[in-house]
């Protein structure tokens, strides 16, 4: 941490905040320059809150330096980190993997027949909100646990991995029974005591980023996870919030390989919340993928025009057969495979 | 709403529209321009998704019309809602109300202090959390229970009434049993289940907008708690995310004048959280009472330089008697009062 | 400035960014951490790119200590610029002044009418575009120099001083010769040529904040003003592009203060352009009153629904008259007044 | 154009509206609701300005159809535009087109050097700004004409074409004699008088996105290019400006296909800008090819840590050779190929 002190600030105003310093147990080093004095605090990567400087007199700035997370930081844990699901997919790593299916459970038939169609066309998880978090209370909410038994019986019928939605503990609570990885959406990343619940479960967790949170916070919203001791944390990029109404968010694609120099988890894209137009679905897939995504996590719906939610934005099953056939020669030219259901099956 | 065609779209396009709002129980009144077509709905204004268009084939764009909230809306509801407190404190309507105090409750003699100082200066409300939503896992907490105990002796010695945040279910029962006013903060406002749980509690409660949320995503949150039967609601501005990182949050001011020509319900002003830094609580402080705010929540601090967080934002005893006397003046000049404690203590 | 090393960067490659700190002519401070080295660059609060270093091998992060403008900071000219038109009227200090008129001049009848109701409202500078900045080419592109011969003309009428933008060279030459303050709006906060003509003008320049520049990027555009040898600049705050299209832009009322404290200039506030709706421009007076600005840019058009541009922004005659009564309110109460077309004529 | 009336409007203030609509030339077709009566106007695509309705009573919202723009829009244009550079290289169709080369001209010999690397490994067209527009005044501001030469000499040495920045009138005088293709930058994409100066070059010009341009913005700001008569335009998106510092800008890639759906324009992307980081760079790159950009504009120095400006998202010429084998992999894997300057010069 280093503390930038005003320009006029005086001898006793520095050596206050040098005092303060080492009253919390730290070491203070003072750099004189030629227009102001900057001080930095040595043994610090941890509980000091700079606040505890910013209110002193002749104090300008206090500036951080270390990363304030540690558990997901690559800086102290090289290796990729790999989730695996019973059904053999795994996410991290050089193998892709696809999750796709419709955005809320429905009923039985919408689900089975998307599951069937999105296993055939190659992906491994199966997707389909059964708590869905809406904007207003007058939307459909979800069918709540008949969705999520619904999910299990598609699981078991097309070989898929099951990822739903949790929206609180008790929700939380039944989708860590039912399913096998625990999505928490974009709304919920800073709903710190759901993730501390969440780091209690005994099933990977996807976080998607927050709507308009920056990396720091993403990575520190993963770190409440690890922290209560659940290391299987998969990081999902979804579109930021932006000025521009032209699509419904922004997908920060490059947010993607950042976040992978800076931590070890895995990292993919939702090309279908990010863009909220099935026309750019295809382009948003191929370039999460060419950016070193670790997988897509699309929507799917057969018949887009009658979802009871987010239908503008879900392919049919035809444009996602097409579509994984663009993903395969993408990622086929980084290098990477995409997992198959046979592989996964094995 | 209205659902406009591409330039091109085929007349059999155009009718699969019409059909499909048929099918919906609506009426479709085309409106044939001169390079395209356009389809008015009536007969909507309630359950109707408009992603249940945006995927037809032809279909360029679905625009919405009316508001998506009603109870929470002043076109339905012409005059201000007043929310009463116990000591006798008002919120909404022509006086003014202030509610100040630390950012975090630490210890007893550092919560009675500043209370008695505020309590002296002229707020009415007493403002200290217990429960502290953090960025991050290995910030201070906050002390839970005892610290609303603590709260809850200062209202009795001081004539203050209570307000408090709520990060959770667990924390929300708390806070309702033992404080006057239920906070939801900004990182909350899109938590559905603790917006429902708020909507049953029978204490008033005081949502602040979230970090990125837009006007109107704030009144449906807030139209989630009075669908639930609480009609007390206080909504806060404390600022939004923007790309300046001059001050911590950039207050939006004019949301203050907006939100209440767009709702009945009141709205304050948190100028700490709103600027972050201690030297522009004043201006934001006077800025935003006489943009027509119906309150403001300060933190002041007995020693702010010692606080636990958020130190540099909070004002001294001192400053803070300072701004209560620009806010009287500037009430005035707008025609209102600052509600003193002896009138709520009446 | 300082310079962050990675927590595995080499001896070798600490040795390179010393070396390369004393080849450029500075000393370098090494600042060695529990967890990693941090290297101070003193004398450098100048030339020094950061660019220079960013790109090193082991280098995570160089972060700049002191202010990049100079002749704008209040650290180094205490007192506040003032600036004085030929009719007596000023900008700065304690006396607030009041600019008003329409958005666009379209003919010499509008023009008079409005000037006249604003001069007997109050005003003491009278507004109107002659050179329109147009977001569509096939937009009113304003009236040019007719326009500014109408401008030229209502002052001697009505003894106000003008203000008009200049939007490009030739244009500039013009207003410079007509008008008694140039106008550089917010497209052309970053027109480094034209600011730096703006700089060697004879008049008086207001420059607008940019749709999404930051503080720092504003102050800078203003020193290349004050760079080019003219001191008189006045800075105004109209609004900035957010997320929410609740209001056209989203007017940052605290950066009013902030920049009073950065620099010693003059800063007004445009609630007109700051957001675009007529219903909200006298909260927004008030507010950037009560913000310490030192005036206001309001748009006002004898027939608003008639106006041939901006006039969903526009205040009636009428309105402008209750602004006003408003304005010297508040302007009271922080011990201010509003100068009158009395005292700005003697 | 469609016109929503308040809930509350009265029969003659919806008669007013229709008044208006008339008197402006157009036809009203009232569409009454359950709840509000909104009027549809026909046969205003074209100079009607909203804000002519914005204003009147009772008027709730003014909602705008038909796209605003004309001669850049795919509606009226299908076919891809093509552009063609005198070294035989081409931007837009099925060919790839890399432009590199160091951000500024700085001397000869850096020029050379680079310019000769960065042919060898595929690039087909030579960037180095001769103008630099800089935030502040104090940073190196560009070499000027003997920049330019450099460029010239360069070009005809290794056979690529050349584009480099005009950043006002006299520069764009210069570098429409000097260079291959105008670029006109970020800060320059609202300055109108240089966009239409642009529009009368006898060049092919590159619009860069403005820092918080939407994409109808953007748009627009070609048109007047286009309606000056000069159809060769080339977009690039460059990154925008967002909430978040971890990286310089948010290169938007999704706004590459959706730029692509509306208009018949080339889009390449730049993503040393749009990032700002070196080691982002590669997969920036990847991403923008995979989502359909017809090419990269890309930093390269010889010596990055010793360049002038923009060292830090400076490739280093061998980073540039493995970069390219990335991009024709990905090329290949949507059926595209990259330029290679032996096709180019043919």
């Amino acid at each position: 941490m280093l503390i930038v002190m005003t320009q006029d600030a005086t001898a006793a105003q520095i050596d206050a905040v040098r005092e303060r310093v080492t009253q919390l147990g730290f070491q203070a080093r003072p750099m004189p320059g030629e227009q102001r004095v900057a001080i930095g605090i040595v043994g610090n990567d941890g509980p000091v809150d700079g606040a505890r400087f910013e209110g002193l007199p002749g104090v300008l700035q206090v500036i951080h330096v270390a990363s304030p997370y540690k558990l997901v930081s690559r800086e102290w844990h090289r290796d990729d980190t790999v989730v695996h699901l019973p059904n053999g997919a795994t996410i991290g790593g050089r193998q892709i993997c696809i999750m796709a299916g419709p955005c809320a459970v429905e009923n039985r038939e919408q689900l089975f027949e998307t599951a069937e169609s999105v296993a055939r066309a190659g992906a491994v998880v199966l997707r389909g909100g059964a708590f869905k978090p809406r904007t207003s209370p007058y939307s459909f909410q979800g069918m709540g646990e008949p969705g999520l038994k619904l999910l299990a019986e598609a699981r078991e019928r097309f070989g898929l991995a099951v990822i739903t939605e949790a929206i609180d503990e008790p929700s939380l609570d039944l989708v860590e029974h039912y399913a096998d990885i625990i999505q928490l959406g974009a709304r919920s990343m800073q709903n710190f005591a759901l993730l501390r619940r969440a780091g209690r479960a005994r099933k990977p967790v996807l976080l998607k980023r927050g709507l308009a949170a920056t990396v720091r916070e993403w990575l520190l919203a993963a770190e409440y996870i690890l922290a209560e001791g659940n290391p299987e944390v998969i990081l999902c990029e979804r579109g930021i919030r932006s000025y521009d109404d032209a699509t419904r968010n922004m997908l920060d694609v490059i947010a993607i390989p950042l976040v992978k120099q800076l931590s070890h988890l895995p990292v993919i894209a939702d090309p279908s919340h990010g863009t909220g137009r099935r026309h750019l679905v295809g382009a948003a897939s191929r370039a999460a993928i060419a950016a070193d995504a670790d997988g897509l996590l699309i929507e799917v719906h057969r018949q887009p025009d009658q979802a009871m939610s987010d239908g503008a934005q879900s392919l049919f099953p035809s444009q996602f057969v097409e579509l994984m056939g663009e993903v395969r020669a993408v990622a086929s030219a980084i290098g990477k495979t995409v997992q198959s259901p046979a592989v996964a099956a094995q």
